[in-house]
């Protein structure tokens, strides 16, 4: 009998090679020689499996999204400390997240060229957008935070603070404390008086 | 006579080339054939210029901040209204401001790995947070911020809004109105009661 062959396996497998030169030198680095020696399989199995360059990067985004989503978790407590767990979970602090944030930014430039990776950026903004104004709405609820504040405005700033400091982390320019710090403060002006 | 070359003005048009292809498709698209080929001159006299791509690379970082300085501008209004020119200004807002946000993008890896380029954005990041600070004050001090705020924690925060900000532009996530109502929002925060 033939040995059985899991090809979704091969793909993640291919996908997490990808991951890892994007997230080492970007996407100038993969290419179907680098993808195949850094998955430690030949080049043509690599092209039996995508058969382009395209193809390949499509793949490595879509399972970026779930290893954020496993990471950060789907059953964290409601209200504040929620919240809190969220934002702080999104910055690079060890090197699963920091290869995550370091991906998400090799992958930029062709989220705006590719429709595919441009709806995967999307939806994932989305999802975060609604997720962080909901956990809001649901602290402003708990008595938790101030019911004045517009949940939407304060998930986008929310959501561009911890972009902003995902960048300034990865570059060296903030700590991971000074960082939490920051989110910390910005939490803070929206608590209820 | 021979013809006088102004050598800086080479090096500038192939920096300004290097920019356009980065902010098109990446540091992927930037190679000796399609440097020469958007400047318009031969790939012989792009590498009489410049030795490598490493050096061509750090050269066009080096006229990015001198662009961004001079659309940003130097002689802003003191205190909040310039405070709020300056935010504003680093967002996307036409083709030239989205070439530069773009091209800062592209570079990201590259400033992880290439020890002159960490240090251009080293040294920008530092020149905004203190210029940034330094107009929180001033605006202090004329009574139009609060005084109990910290300005370096704002200054930090103001620019991890408009960081994350300017990704969320030119991904197409929030409009330029949008950004610019979170970042008078954010401003109004700090108000002098």
């Amino acid at each position: 009998m033939p040995k059985r062959v899991d090809h979704e396996e091969r793909r993640r497998l291919i996908a997490a090679a990808v991951r890892r030169i994007a997230a080492d030198r970007g996407l100038e680095g993969v290419s179907l020689g680098e993808v195949a020696a850094e998955a430690g399989i030949s080049k043509g199995l690599v092209q039996h499996y995508f058969a382009s360059k395209d193809e390949m990067l499509r793949y490595a985004t879509g399972t970026l999204r779930e290893q954020v989503d496993r990471r950060v978790g789907t059953d964290l407590p409601e209200g504040l400390s929620g919240l809190r767990m969220l934002l702080l979970a999104l910055l690079p602090r060890d090197a699963a997240s920091r290869t995550d944030a370091l991906v998400g930014n090799a992958f930029f430039v062709r989220a705006l060229k590719d429709p595919v990776i441009a709806e995967r950026f999307r939806t994932g903004h989305e999802q975060l957008r609604h997720g962080v104004a909901a956990m809001i709405s649901t602290a402003q609820q708990a008595g938790e935070l101030n019911a004045d504040c517009d949940p939407v405005t304060e998930a986008d700033l929310l959501i561009a603070v911890v972009t902003g400091l995902i960048d300034a982390i990865l570059l060296g320019h903030r700590t991971i404390e000074e960082a939490e710090r920051l989110i910390d403060h910005q939490l803070a002006r929206l608590a209820a008086q």
